[in-house]
């Protein structure tokens, strides 16, 4: 198992830590599948084998596994690893205090049941999630989805290097890619700039507005979206990817853009999350990253600037991913185009705004969404879906 | 006469050179009218009465005065002032070789007649006009109105430090701010990122696609149109600046704009000009400058992107100043909206793109422009111009 130089003649941007991690390893090749017998085994949560994958494809450089005590304490306390290094969120793998003592040395990771992977166990030790959600998520409200997660986990943090044994291809094969392989795509493209955007969210004319503007003065997109466990009122995976997909084909330049889904579990952990997210683009090879209002936010937790702001406890140089922060976007009438307080004079009424409830309330009732807001075959796409569910 | 300390809580980027020049002096006050009494009077051209304000009011730091010799054959030969600071076109003053000899220690400089300030003659030289012509405007063709300018003009230049005794605030006086000024509005309104463009065309739609992009996510817009002396079939800057001032009335969020006006003459030196334009604007104080495509151009005489890859020929840190580069923009039909290239996949069967040439044709004949083109009050602006002229 080795990390992969990442020198190349665009000059992508290096991930965190100098090198692109790479802890795949198929059995047979880099060790012995017969060792596996006999050994513990653990049986992974989606987030946990989210961030196994995560881990492995070097998308968390330079983490190689799950973070131990001293990291875990100092991302907590002081946004960096204990080597100071900027990170925001411990990746961390519990599980129950009455179990942990039977993991030691090698565990096998299993998914359903399936072998996926291994965790060398180097560190056990008891998470502190008061302190952890206080820090992280801003609260210790359990009506929070990231902190109520924390509260079911387990008691107690294995820590160590992984190994994945093999890219999971998830339900989107077709947009599935590593880090390295998005970066090979970038090198193939040949964008000396490149800008990654992701919502969990469908995608309406005022992202496309986000992703349009940033074209102008960057050469290629990525669109990133997350497909990881999210909250259940999210709008499925699968129809943000298909509302993409039918987004592209029209109104895209296919040159400049790449569709890729990104395969993290959501934490909701707004201003914290929002720099895992950028870090971790970084790894990916792409130079900026945009994060608009209340990035990765829930409820009111997090003020609708602080996704932004905290990126100013580091240095650009520290980053190695530069911030686009853009406002609220929306159709102005006045204006007769897409808008945000930044570039629009007008009041108010000349503005189409329309809440998540209300895009929901009108996709339930079949009503159709202006084509100002939503274009007419993504708005089709979302129709479709909530007539499926009906 | 000093030069002003440019610190500010905002940072705003240093003047090239370090210092804002300030070479504005009323008689009277910084030395004794008497004195000019009996001196060498010089009657400046339209040019390079401009060039005594860029130079008097620190638009072209660190210049104090028109270039010696050593300066001149540095700029044309290497792109930058004998001292290695990166400088493009030679700031002159020009006498015929006749009268050169007249010329000696200082000079009171006139314009119509009456003093407006004087010159301490340091050097005279003669101008290497093919040299200077082929490396400065990559033409010896004399159909170059900057060509043209250059051959008509003296043979010998005048070098030295130089005085203005009074700031001119010429035809839009509500518009005229030195670049002191133009920082000084930059403070006020806690700009921390700016952005200046400038055009000697009249302000489309396409234009203002541009700000606006530029404004979703720089905090300040400077509309800088140049209103110095232009060819004679340019549109008259007057008009201009009344297309400028309906447009931000309706269409601009005012207090991220400012209106003011470049009283530096075209030399339509394309790439060679870029770069004084974005310089002086670094002296501005801004942080970013726009360049489109064959910026400062004229005919065919450089190719579309030259004036953007020359910036290439510096470190950023040498132009402190960020060059934001445009493609061609325009409205297209299928994506409902302002586009480029960069941003939009349709054909051109749905662009609506007009050439300057047909413009004039529909102005000319009283149609009206179409809306997706030009902002209805920009276009009665112009209709008027023409109606006028007609």
């Amino acid at each position: 198992m080795t990390t992969l130089p990442t020198s190349s003649p665009l000059l992508l941007p290096t991930p965190l830590g100098g090198t692109l991690v790479n802890r795949v390893g198929r059995p047979g090749h880099d060790f012995d599948p017969a060792e596996l017998k006999g050994l513990p085994r653990l049986e992974l949560s989606d987030r946990s084998s989210a961030d196994l994958e995560m881990l492995a494809t070097g998308a968390y450089s330079p983490l190689t596994g799950f973070l131990g005590e001293a990291d875990y304490l100092s991302v907590i306390e002081r946004l960096r690893l204990a080597d100071g290094t900027p990170w925001s969120i411990p990746i961390t793998l519990p599980v129950a205090r009455e179990e942990a003592g039977l993991y030691t040395g090698r565990v096998v990771l299993t998914r359903g049941g399936e072998v996926v992977g291994t965790l060398d166990v180097q560190e056990r030790y008891s998470a502190r999630k008061s302190l952890e959600a206080r820090e992280v998520y801003r609260t210790e409200d359990p009506a929070h989805p990231g902190v109520a997660a924390l509260y079911a986990q387990g008691d107690v943090n294995l820590a160590g290097p992984v190994t994945l044994f093999e890219v999971p291809r998830g339900n989107f094969p077709r947009h599935h890619r590593t880090p390295l392989e998005v970066r090979e795509v970038i090198e193939a493209r040949g964008w000396r700039t490149s800008v990654a955007f992701q919502t969990r969210n469908p995608i309406h004319r005022a992202h496309e507005y986000l992703h349009k503007v940033t074209l102008e003065l960057v050469d290629g997109l990525l669109l990133h979206p997350l497909v990881g466990q999210t909250k259940g009122d999210d709008v499925p995976a699968a129809t943000r990817v298909k509302a993409y997909e039918v987004l592209l084909d029209s109104y895209y330049p296919q040159a400049r853009t790449l569709l890729s889904v990104y395969p993290a579990a959501m934490r909701y952990a707004g201003p914290r999350e929002a720099i895992l997210h950028a870090l971790s683009r970084r790894n990916y090879g792409v130079t900026h990253f945009i994060v608009g209002r209340d990035h990765a936010g829930v409820g009111s937790y997090y003020g609708t600037y602080e996704a932004q702001e905290i990126f100013g406890n580091f240095s650009g140089e520290e980053l190695g991913i530069k911030i686009l922060k853009f406002e609220h976007t929306f159709y102005c009438g006045a204006c007769g185009q897409l808008v945000s307080p930044r570039t629009c004079p007008h009041g108010r009424e000349h503005h189409l705004v329309l809440s998540g409830t209300r895009v929901r309330e009108k996709l339930r009732a079949g009503e159709a969404l202006p084509a100002e807001f939503t274009r007419p075959e993504v708005a089709e796409v979302l129709r479709e879906a909530y007539a499926a569910q009906g």
